[in-house]
């Protein structure tokens, strides 16, 4: 798969099937993750694939319950921008994220795999993350989605207890990865354009140059 | 550009020419970073490319004595052991990447092109690197080395004074890209092996698989 094909349409797939992936698909996903950069090369990582039914469930669980915290607290305020003036983007963007975030909270148990990271001494979490999209690149080239969620961190010590970490080595989870086959279309999903978030040599420096339309389309290769 | 030879080939390049990145690249660049996910795809991003020399050169000076600290505090206890165990290979690892970083914080004003970024009222980071990660692998297919440091954490606001980010927004810096053509040449970095770093439903449970040899090699797409 072309490098720019996987950066432009790995957007977060929540609705997935509930086919297994196969061992070697896991293979090249996780291979990927530790080809990654980490903090001074420390690779202080561990990584925790997923796959038996009963773990998924409690996570699952889990989920479902940090999705309903989350959607009181945090999220709160925008949802309720998002119900006062449904007409708007921001709007739409907001109710297919809560939509499909929805469909993964009811669904969860029935993921086919799910990869929680860890991270040693470290709560940034900087030196887990490349890994992390690196397996979600490497899966996309599998044809398998993904969505990336750190909404375990509300309940960090439960995650802890389900897969039985070990509380005195200081391991603090970090993210956590749904893979699975889409349910729906791989696509260059809408964002905010470079100019606009962007700036040169100093905070509100004129980038220079603007990207009124994204500089790889499906096809362009 | 072959995506798994992307994400194979990244590695650190710290030594890199002052040539100039031309726009067009640094277009691509960014262009790829702002396609990554962000939790809630809020993009709650700000990205500032650097190339004028004085900022650069102000950065550079922050950029020596981060790392002088860095040395004499977080990795104290790894350089002695490095120093008093110079034979094993953890020791050689730390070497390198002590020389490339020493590289850097002589060379640092001389660097064509930074990115730092920053988010709004969050301090885990993780909506930013996917995006950071997404940059440098864009760069990677431009030829364009590229190594991520963090260090900028231990003098946060002295970043934001460089660079003059309002103190009123909540704006917080995450992490600093360095590009440029690199002086040193691309390859697959050791790393620990999967089947070291992962688990399988629990902690300590077997992964199933191992991975002796990275499953990408150059020359095998």
């Amino acid at each position: 798969m072309d490098l720019h094909e996987a950066l432009y349409t790995t957007r977060a797939m929540r609705r997935v099937e509930s086919t297994p992936i196969p061992e070697e698909v896991q293979k090249r996903i996780l291979d990927a993750a530790i080809r990654a950069p980490s903090g001074g090369n420390m690779q202080g990582w561990r990584f925790v694939l997923v796959d038996d039914r009963a773990v998924v469930g409690r996570l699952g669980k889990l989920y479902r319950e940090c999705m309903t915290t989350l959607w009181d607290t945090i999220y709160k305020e925008r949802m309720a921008e998002a119900r006062a003036h449904p007409e708007r983007d921001e709007s739409r963007d907001f109710e297919k994220m809560y939509s499909s975030a929805e469909w993964l909270a009811e669904h969860f148990p029935e993921v086919p795999l799910v990869l929680l990271s860890f991270i040693q001494h470290d709560t940034s979490g900087g030196s887990v993350y490349p890994a992390t999209w690196s397996a979600q690149l490497a899966a996309r080239a599998e044809g398998v989605g993904s969505a990336l969620t750190s909404v375990f961190f509300l309940r960090g010590d439960d995650v802890l207890d389900i897969l039985e970490v070990p509380r005195d080595e200081g391991w603090v989870f970090v993210n956590c990865v749904t893979f699975g086959y889409p349910k729906g279309r791989w696509g260059v999903a809408p964002r905010r354009p470079a100019h606009e978030v962007a700036y040169r040599n100093g905070w509100g420096g004129e980038l220079g140059f603007e990207i009124p339309e994204p500089l790889w389309k499906p096809g362009a290769d």
